[in-house]
């Protein structure tokens, strides 16, 4: 989330969520604290949004409810995104979104913007030109500069270089893949690799993909129908996001070509693939629990082939690296990222000659990298020297700085307290309450922590579970609560399969959500679970 | 670890280490359970060393009382990292270790084993050829087929090729990079970039590797010369390895070139330049704590250069991208594996090509593919089926798995029994007992969960430490150990930088190595401590 003001006018560029580390263990989904905007409720004239993915827009539930009166502008794909995460949290109603297109000009209090189309790993992307009276502001959201984009689309370079002739007083720009060398591939060079694996695929093909990623589900199908075969949705954010897109005209779905899984089973395996969640080995998403073996209706059987077409993201590499050793073991062949050309992925991001390239167009006085990490931002602004094209200053900034640019300055002059709130999500089964969580007041709730031992070698749980408690409502060992969550780890346990058992990530996972979903039942608290597994 | 039995003998080829996972955070390092060679021990006639990385011969002080009878055959330099490693544990003396060269020949038993040179990024690597009354077993150890290593002591392929003709019963070989395309490129490729860096560096030049990567150090120390700086060693295992490889002549250090940190202190920065450990992010490693400006008598500066010349060991890349982002803000160049060419690091593992040729030079009758994850084995597995280098068949077997070989058949026949070992090594600080910890008997022990609640933004305390247990000795709380161990805990808050307490990884670990220590000197008791740091 980033701000612009101009006197005691804010304009606000997205407002995304962020997944915690494995260290935050106990929470679900982080979203920026909005504590300054909400003190300046009145100065808040606009949010807008770049494009539809989570961390640009997955924050908008939690944050809109105090700044209800604040209209959103967002593209038709985008808004369709938010509208069904709106309408999940009962928020449709209250809402203001105005759908803009690319060349679309709004004048918003002292700020004019210009919505610019770009190509990015999702549909319907912008960037955006914030006129004020100091200066222009070029803010690229995600982008990447892909000259055969699958829709055919080009980025709006024209647009930007305009703007860069006219003058532009700072440049705000992706940073994600500023470390990568030379261009980043096009989203078409991926149509050949999958479709040499549909073609010599004798058995199902299963592919996963963020579901966003609208151009790679479109491919999927297009392959699926040119090599007749059936497709299987699978998980439910598969489905909402694949039919918002199609009910919106982003994706052609071939006419009778999706059926149920349940259905699956009645064709022969060459006749069927699938579209699924999971590429980063999140425990609870549709690949994972194929790949161990847990999934309703569908079974990885030795032959098929399976498609992990999406980045890894920073942190989960050891998840998917699990969950690609359980699915060789079914005797499928993996297909993922391993640098082997050409690829299965490609980034939705501009590598370094990209972003030369829109440095050079933009010629700004001053530019700011934003996306990324404090290395990339490091990086992309050493680019920006290496081509000499930041005609006054570059500025890194950090989370919560203020810089205050004038027609010839730009400083950092403070901090605005900013800071991460803590989400615990419902479950996908089961539509709880939302709660945001402050850990000022974690002692109100407690910390439960679930102690067990685990054989690797048989699965099997050795001695008793433990359990640990502080600030919880258990008062003493005997209590029948704790009995009964003890019993209720022991059943995760037993519904769980061996692989499951014996991969500590995953049965912690399992055994968190379950105990927290079942103490909630009971207590109408929400504790800290802390599932503990000693290896034996 | 494997065995290779006949009869009623066996030769053990290795004897490793394995760092734990974050998920067994209480635990130093995991060396395999020995009880089937414990229960044969009369059996066992050799353990047979490859080269002298940590999880090759990293578990042998574990292993070797139970063993002691047995000699350990390795070649110079992996013997000299034994010897100081059983030196340390108060083994060296009854230790039988037996010296070889490659092309040597020893009759052990029924085993006639030959040992045989190949390049690996550490110096005096071999493989072997164990000729057994069934057939010729090839095991390769840790290979890459260097066409121009830095000591010139270029691969011996004439003689596996001789084998190969000869042959070959079975070829087990290394899988580690079997999921990369192409060649892994020449150690000497390194030289031209960290030249370049030598080149342009204006201040210190600080160069973090592996210690046991020789080839590597002489590259730096070379270049120190060539430039005119001085070089000082940090790290404990730094200074152990270089020293131990000097003396035995496989690294030249130039006259004079090596000097203290604090007589560093005093010399221009462009005259000097650092080697140091740390590359993995360890918390408690050179690189990490000058990264957050906690090591005596050197800091980073602005303008100087830094140059992570090592992998990325899966599990480790948030650390290690923390440590980045922490050297960037205090203005220094970094270098890492980012793609750039030429690289700062090459593998020390054959990529695909290599272990083709490999392949195809041996023709065995059986292939075991071994080294890696199952995904490594499979795709490893898949090369050898793709040239038909494999007479009769892949077996790919996991840890445990008993391969039965006739001189035409191969066979999964059984388990033995296996497992992981834990162990709670000393500090580097002070020379603790090695407890070798049986997690069924983490009861005796207990748990102790240090709870703390940090603001990320001020990196100050809120509220109290509350300290968890179970198991172990606090009795209530207002013992007086326990408001010690809260003091401790606090201690080791204060005694830390900024970045350190914000950096959530770093600052548990800092939590459990002082808590842990603190424990044992009060109680002699090793509880697991398992620090639980909430973000506010």
């Amino acid at each position: 989330m980033l701000v612009f003001r101009y006197e005691d006018q804010m304009v606000v560029v997205d407002a995304g969520l962020m997944f915690p580390d494995e260290e935050l263990l106990g929470i679900d989904i982080m979203v920026p604290d909005i504590s300054f905007l909400i003190e300046n409720a009145s100065q808040v004239k606009a949010i807008l949004l770049t494009h539809g993915h989570e961390d640009h827009i997955g924050g908008l539930p939690f944050i809109l409810p105090a700044l209800m009166h604040v209209p959103v502008y967002g593209t038709r794909y985008t808004l369709g995104l938010v509208r069904s995460k709106l309408e999940e949290h009962g928020l449709l109603q209250q809402a203001k979104l105005v759908t803009v297109q690319p060349r679309q000009v709004e004048q918003i209090g002292e700020f004019r913007v210009e919505f610019i189309h770009v190509t990015h790993s999702i549909v319907d992307a912008v960037m955006m030109a914030i006129t004020t009276p100091v200066g222009t502001i070029l803010h690229t959201g995600d982008f990447k500069i892909d000259s055969s984009p699958l829709d055919g689309q080009v980025m709006d370079l024209p647009t930007i270089a305009e703007y860069g002739s006219r003058g532009v007083l700072a440049l705000f720009s992706d940073s994600t893949n500023s470390e990568r060398p030379g261009f980043t591939p096009s989203e078409t060079t991926v149509i050949e690799r999958l479709d040499e694996i549909f073609h010599h695929a004798r058995k199902k093909v299963v592919v996963c993909c963020f579901t966003s990623s609208i151009h790679r589900i479109q491919i999927v199908l297009d392959l699926a129908e040119k090599y007749n075969r059936k497709v299987v949705l699978a998980g439910r954010s598969m489905l909402a996001n694949t039919k918002t897109a199609s009910d919106l005209g982003f994706l052609r779905v071939p006419e009778g070509i999706l059926i149920r899984p349940q259905d699956a089973r009645k064709l022969p395996p060459e006749r069927t693939a699938m579209l699924m969640t999971g590429s980063q080995g999140e425990p609870m998403a549709a690949l994972p629990r194929l790949a161990v073996g847990d999934y309703k209706n569908i079974v990885i059987e030795p032959g098929d082939s399976v498609v992990i077409s999406a980045r890894v993201i920073p942190g989960n590499e050891k998840t998917i690296s699990r969950m690609i050793n359980h699915i060789y073991k079914r005797e499928a062949h993996v297909y993922y990222d391993d640098g082997s050309l050409p690829p299965v992925h490609v980034s939705g991001h501009a590598s370094a000659e990209e972003l030369k390239l829109m440095l050079n167009l933009v010629r700004p006085k001053f530019f700011v990298p934003i996306h990324g990490e404090y290395r990339q931002l490091f990086r992309h602004a050493e680019l920006a020297k290496s081509v000499h094209a930041v005609k006054k200053k570059v500025v890194i900034a950090e989370s919560g700085d203020r810089i205050q640019f004038t027609a010839d300055d730009a400083e950092i002059v403070g901090k605005v307290p900013v800071g991460r709130i803590f989400i615990d999500e419902g479950s996908l089964d089961e539509v709880e309450e939302v709660v945001v969580r402050d850990r000022r007041h974690l002692a109100e709730d407690g910390i439960v922590l679930p102690v067990l031992a685990i054989d690797k070698a048989t699965g099997k749980l050795e001695g008793q579970v433990e359990i640990i408690t502080r600030g919880f409502v258990f008062v003493d060992d005997d209590d029948s609560l704790m009995n009964d969550s003890k019993a209720r780890v022991l059943r995760t346990l037993e519904e769980s399969t061996f692989e499951e058992v014996t991969d500590w990530a995953m049965i912690k996972e399992k055994i968190r959500t379950d105990l927290r979903r079942y103490l909630f039942k009971q207590t109408s608290k929400r504790p800290l679970v802390l599932p503990v597994i000693l290896e034996i």
